[in-house]
């Protein structure tokens, strides 16, 4: 009696949304029952791809000069109250600590929702000359926000990011970094993980509260919601003339530094992955980041043929290893059919099949996830092969992404375009005349559509007539749906 | 004129907590003015050793069957109160979240000081048969303790660990989880680490509260105190009853489960490495944990000179890299002997000097800071030695460290033998009544000596009288000063 295949009951283009919460609970990825609102169990399946994630980031960070520190998770409040628009802007999302065994804190202290007022009073103490910058740090940790509705990797009032923060002399080496923050965000979510997104400078009402000005990376959800997963911020000199952090420059003067920051958001990337690869039968996984990467199905039908099968599927699994590949034999009690399906959930990139044939012809049977297509590979190519086929595997993946990603962003030139254009999910490019109140007007006439911003070497001019209230338009902005 | 050489200023041997504290500032490890008590700034240093600990831990975990997870930082009051031994016995430690942003939380919400009432109440959800078990998790992550007084890497209101939570259906297998627990530390903390520990069965009074049985790895600070680096615990089926945690076995019959738990402290394993391997200079780093495996240090003194020497310091740089050894070449604008010194104090394993000689005869000036000795190794043998070297340091700082721990492990037979050990900062080895009073006089008596347990084989029996009461002692237990 064939066991019961227990997959995705939904389609992805029909129901996105219940698509994705079964895929993460299905593929393994959360456990959503923890009796606190907003805080999941973040399971091992999710966890191996996480790690693997801030690896990747990590790396990228180091080569350009950033190093690790942990700061603490709590944030006395008159440390918050130091740059005014940062706490105005942050206080309403704020846990706050106010006992510890019998005793009542004399203050309260925050949970991290973000650090800068964590990180930029010891900063005060550690820079006092130019010998000191750049000053260049990183933490990968988990921060605090008291959010009203939540959703697995997408808002959580605990969620995994990296913030690094970052000191400069000048505003100049302050904007390079801004760009390097781009080019570090490029280099992961698009070239290893083949997520597409628009970078854009966000309008002066969305900016990051304290921030001079905010970049931030947008994809696109197939349900046509644009998802913030990265973003960096110039600070200016704000902050540093909040904690007066200066430094004495190479003629004796003193004068502020220039900040920066920036946030990868491994939870929103884990989300993105799960969202813009995904399909039918659940997760698709590039190469790179999946916990598993090639997994081996031994197939038998009898003791005799399974001393064979597995000899050959150990032997296959210790030149994995050799190579670095990170793989599994899949011994477990239950048919190959119900196997097949379970690794296809979890969106391991690459399968093996080994049976009785494959044994007799010396091959392997290699399935690969993201077409869900099978070829015969000789035994001693078949190393090779993994190799070449990690590299086809992204390059589908980043080409397919890159069609849908593109193929929705689409110009309008009337409001009756744009309206129809969100509904479909799109993401509109249009002119704007750049007031608040014009973009609040057509963000509540639309149910939702927000101005996102312009592009990063976007200068101001005379753009026709704004699409939403006819006005003059200065920009040519990002119209769209947002989480 | 030469530079400003920053170093220790004092002796490990006679002043031991100023060279701790010397050394947690001066080697970079963790900057302590942040503004909240117990909460410390873990610096880059001493994060990268920390990554690397880590690393170790859950290789070994996961090659034991472990998975990685993450649950919430926060656990609901009604959580906690569900084990009635565990909530008395870490109430008074932990820090309370009770607001968020305007709201007043209708329940409060503690900050996990540890997380068996988090894990448990998930696993009541996940385990209902045989199948499910054994279940194997682990969490690298912070804890929060209101600890009174604190100390960097040795208590603090924060601090890192590894935490794993194992179920199963025996009590046996429980127990056999207890011993893998037990090489798990072996293998990490002893053998890569090189810090020798005694594990020992902690006596009733001093287990952990909620747990049928604890086991802890002491080792001693050379200033006479034992400092419990790890411990696991038999938590029986209190935790299983408490929140319901039962399974269907083979013949259809529920049961509840037996649970273990099993803490490294990562924080305390770095206060272990400072303190047993560190000397006069500063830290000293077993190979495998240091953030840089092999500095290179350029030393000429034209810029004719400078080319040849970066030339060789490059490629040595690439070869290193090639062979996966961590390494950097130290271009800052300051003294070779400065850099020494510099290197020293942060405890590098292995340092090459390059200057004209090095280049003109082919070789290569290769320092270990173990033993601060020199050697000349010739160009094309340099990357074997740096292998060969890496093990003759951790034989070197095994062997030190044993013959220090064993050398102050003495056997005593009278209650002034045992005053005048504890006054030497020996651990004490004794026969023992087994009451909790006797212990607790003996602790006041003598300033703090407290009874740590019993040898993991140990046979209760007839062991003549106890030292300290003279009534019949059952025992042979260590005794010692702990932090």
């Amino acid at each position: 009696m064939p066991e019961k295949i227990i997959g995705i009951t939904v389609k992805k283009a029909e129901n996105f949304s219940e698509w994705f919460t079964q895929v993460v609970t299905k593929a393994g990825l959360a456990d959503q029952r923890y009796n606190v609102q907003g805080f999941i169990v973040h399971m091992p399946w999710a966890m191996r791809i996480i790690k693997q994630i801030y690896r990747l980031f990590e790396e990228e960070l180091e080569r350009t000069g950033h190093e690790p520190v942990l700061f603490p998770l709590v944030i006395p409040e008159e440390n918050f109250e130091r740059e005014k628009e940062h706490v105005e802007g942050f206080k309403p999302e704020v846990f706050w600590v106010t006992e510890a065994g019998d005793d009542k804190l004399e203050r309260k202290l925050a949970l991290r929702p973000t650090s800068e007022t964590a990180f930029y009073q010891m900063y005060s103490l550690w820079i006092t000359s130019w010998r000191d910058l750049p000053l260049k740090l990183y933490q990968s940790v988990s921060v605090y926000r008291y959010e009203k509705t939540t959703r697995p990797f997408i808002r959580g009032r605990e969620f995994l990011w990296i913030e690094a923060h970052d000191v400069f002399a000048t505003h100049r080496q302050a904007l390079r970094q801004v760009k390097e923050d781009m080019e570090n965000s490029r280099k992961v979510i698009w070239e290893k993980l083949g997520i597409p997104f628009l970078f854009l400078r966000r309008p002066p009402w969305d900016k990051f509260k304290g921030a001079e000005d905010t970049y931030a990376a947008d994809t696109l959800v197939p349900d046509g919601r644009v998802l913030q997963i990265s973003s960096t911020h110039d600070l200016g000199q704000r902050f540093a003339k909040a904690f007066e952090i200066t430094y004495v420059d190479k003629k004796g003067k003193r004068r502020y530094v220039w900040q920066t920051c920036y946030g990868p958001g491994i939870w929103r990337i884990v989300a993105a992955l799960i969202s813009v690869h995904g399909d039918d039968k659940g997760l698709v996984l590039p190469f790179d980041v999946a916990p598993i990467q090639v997994v081996i199905i031994p197939i038998y039908y009898s003791d005799e043929a399974k001393k064979f099968v597995m000899r050959k599927c150990r032997r296959l699994y210790l030149k994995l290893k050799r190579n670095g590949v990170r793989s599994l034999i899949d011994t477990r009690d239950k048919t190959p059919g119900w196997k097949f399906n379970d690794w296809e959930l979890k969106g391991v990139p690459i399968r093996f099949e080994i049976g009785k044939r494959e044994i007799e012809q010396g091959y392997v049977t290699v399935f690969r996830r993201d077409l869900m297509k099978r070829e015969k590979v000789e035994d001693d190519k078949v190393v090779d092969r993994v190799f070449e086929l990690a590299n086809e595997i992204l390059e589908n993946l980043k080409e397919k992404a890159k069609k849908f990603f593109e193929s929705n962003i689409v110009s309008v030139k009337s409001k009756k375009e744009l309206e129809k254009a969100i509904k479909q999910g799109k993401i509109v490019k249009m002119s704007f005349c750049g007031r608040e109140e014009c973009a609040e007007d057509m963000r509540e006439a639309t149910n939702g559509a927000k101005v996102r911003g312009t592009e990063l070497d976007f200068k101001e001019g005379d753009y026709g007539k704004c699409v939403w209230c006819g006005e003059p338009a200065k920009y040519i902005v990002y119209v769209a749906k947002a989480y």
